[in-house]
């Protein structure tokens, strides 16, 4: 096991009812902004919940939050909290609202130059207006981490960050706001939370015995839940157990001793940027491709993926490929396709989006063995 | 999945080396007290180490806290506490010592009454000196939660508490200061950390896939590194594993959303209060008791655990019964007995043990299931 520190502030809330608990969770003297994205929250019945909850509280709103959070958009909010003086931030939605509202937390008193910096820069932030959040889509695990990634119009960049300040001061989670997700959405968190678990586990094995187990466990439970929520969206036990699930693939237990990878989210995040895919349909296209890239490197941890998770024998010759295969097969399952083709997207960008990494200097995977040329190899391998 | 809210603040600091760590973790104006115990620390350099880190600091030493810690020694502490303006508690050895310091760190403090009263009475302290510790014994979990078990001497009472103010702010975890443990030492840790999944785990099913996955990891993985560190008490792969592992077994996460048991741990107890037996070996007599006595109440997670961890074909009648018979065998399998007349204890004091949950007017378990009558029912099933 590596050396580790580990330490997550984060209060979970978690069940049906518990939005009435904001009142407890936020101090009585905030000048609350509440940040949103396209309005699913006014359908759903969680944006009444909340106005219910904070009657008699300062709260301003700051809707329109995009999926891939923009810099361009975060802005704006972060004019408005210094304009009106807010003083805790409460997000409410999926993981793009609140990846931008920990953005516009420290963005709205970052006085050290543009604070695109943060992101391009990895610029440390010194402060930042105090943040909860109501989480609505499982999926990014960002409601129990201080991490987020936020995507630039202007340049058609999508970057990733952290900063300790951001883990919220508390995370409700109920599970029968996400009745109403879409099955698109259900599935494409489904698949996020998967991708999230693959990036701290598949590696090389450093005697983690339990967090192996812990990362196996998410496996299955998602496999398991998964057709129960994609047939019937209010089953509540399924539901539940999915977005624990989803929090728990993110929040750094997992990760404790372990050597991670990320290249898929490296690689995904520039499709994203490129074609406008879904963050999670670029992982399912993605994860395929540098498995079998990178089959030697991983050889030990996929075969042990395979026989705890999807029963393949390990000591057959085709025991990698299948357990690829399997993962592959579990994504379409849900719905998400996992190749370029099918989207319509060929090679011509490839070159564009290598070069990328090549000026970053950038190589990505646990085993720093992705550069810009094998970037090429992998997304050959994903149409 | 039942409602839950779960937070959890410490930072582990785990790894070789990590007792260098202790200047950045510890204010440099802080008066403190290193609490430890009966002097392994002296023998297995971790006392030196601490020193070394530490040489410079205003640091004053409280040794001689026993194992089931003493209310009568404990405020001898506190005196020293309140008399030399002590401001931070470092606690250095198991989880006897880091029990005893929480419990000091609260009545050095405590000004409405009689200290015995946080356990006694549940009396809510409202100030703690603030704390950390170095974990030298994998077992009680104390290092990653904010609870205490205190023995009273006079009384032959041992209870228990908890106080927020008194989770540690850091908890250095090195696997290396457990090479020195004994045999004995080393498998009560183990017994006590399966135990301590077994309260949160053995109970009925309210359908959390996760929860049960995760404490199934730790079933797992206790199971197969225990043999390791019995034989090789140096291996540090093993030693690191048990560590994390025993630490992941109380520290709240496995019980999020589940109903809970902890009747093998009250009646254990009494059994160290009346006869001075280990934490442990006490719990490896009980548990086994109460799972026969519960056989009805407890069939659908005993089957499940049979099969997931002890490969048990749940379709078969004896199923639930030889799940216990593994976990006995276990037990014994490090050298721990699980029978009261392998220690010479009789019947003798049943009615008394059993006497004191009447008189507290407390039924145990999940169901409330248990109370005196079944108390003595269950220890003639320890015999």
């Amino acid at each position: 096991m590596n050396n580790f520190i580990y330490q997550n502030p984060v209060k979970i809330v978690f069940g049906k009812g518990q939005i009435a608990k904001l009142p407890e969770l936020i101090d009585a003297n905030k000048t609350i902004l509440m940040t949103y994205g396209g309005g699913s929250i006014k359908k759903n019945g969680v944006y009444d919940q909340v106005k219910k909850a904070l009657a008699g509280r300062k709260l301003l709103e700051f809707g329109g939050i995009e999926p891939n959070p923009r810099y361009e958009t975060l802005m704006k909010a972060a004019e408005v909290c210094k304009k009106e003086g807010v003083s805790f931030l409460l997000s409410v939605g999926g993981g793009s609202v609140l990846d931008g509202t920990k953005f516009i937390a420290l963005a709205a008193n970052y006085k050290a130059g543009d604070p695109w910096d943060i992101l391009a820069k990895q610029a440390t932030a010194n402060e930042a207006i105090p943040l909860g959040c109501i989480i609505t889509l499982p999926a990014t695990g960002s409601e129990m981490n201080s991490g987020f990634v936020i995507s630039r119009e202007s340049t058609k960049e999508k970057l990733a960050s952290g900063n300790p300040l951001v883990y919220p001061l508390f995370s409700i989670l109920d599970p029968e706001t996400t009745f109403t997700l879409s099955k698109e959405q259900t599935a494409n968190g489904i698949v996020d939370a998967f991708v999230h678990v693959m990036e701290q586990y598949m590696t090389y094995p450093v005697y983690t015995p339990l967090q192996d187990r812990q990362s196996e466990a998410i496996f299955l439970t998602l496999i398991e839940e998964a057709p129960k929520v994609m047939e019937n969206p209010q089953d509540y036990n399924a539901r539940a157990a999915i977005m624990w699930t989803a929090t728990q693939a993110l929040n750094g237990l997992i990760a404790c001793g372990v050597p991670q990878d990320w290249a898929t989210h490296m690689i995904g995040h520039e499709l994203t940027a490129f074609y406008g895919l879904d963050h999670a349909k670029t992982l399912a296209i993605v994860l395929p491709g540098i498995l079998r890239h990178q089959l030697k490197n991983k050889e030990k941890k996929l075969l042990q993926y395979g026989q705890r998770v999807w029963k393949i024998n390990p000591t057959k010759s085709d025991a990698t490929l299948k357990a690829i295969d399997k993962t592959e097969k579990f994504f379409r399952s849900v719905g998400i396709k996992t190749k370029l083709s099918e989207y319509g997207i060929g090679k011509e960008k490839f070159s564009e989006i290598a070069d990328r990494f090549r000026r970053r200097g950038m190589r990505l995977g646990e085993h720093q063995a992705i550069g810009s040329e094998q970037v090429i190899e992998i997304l050959n391998l994903c149409l």
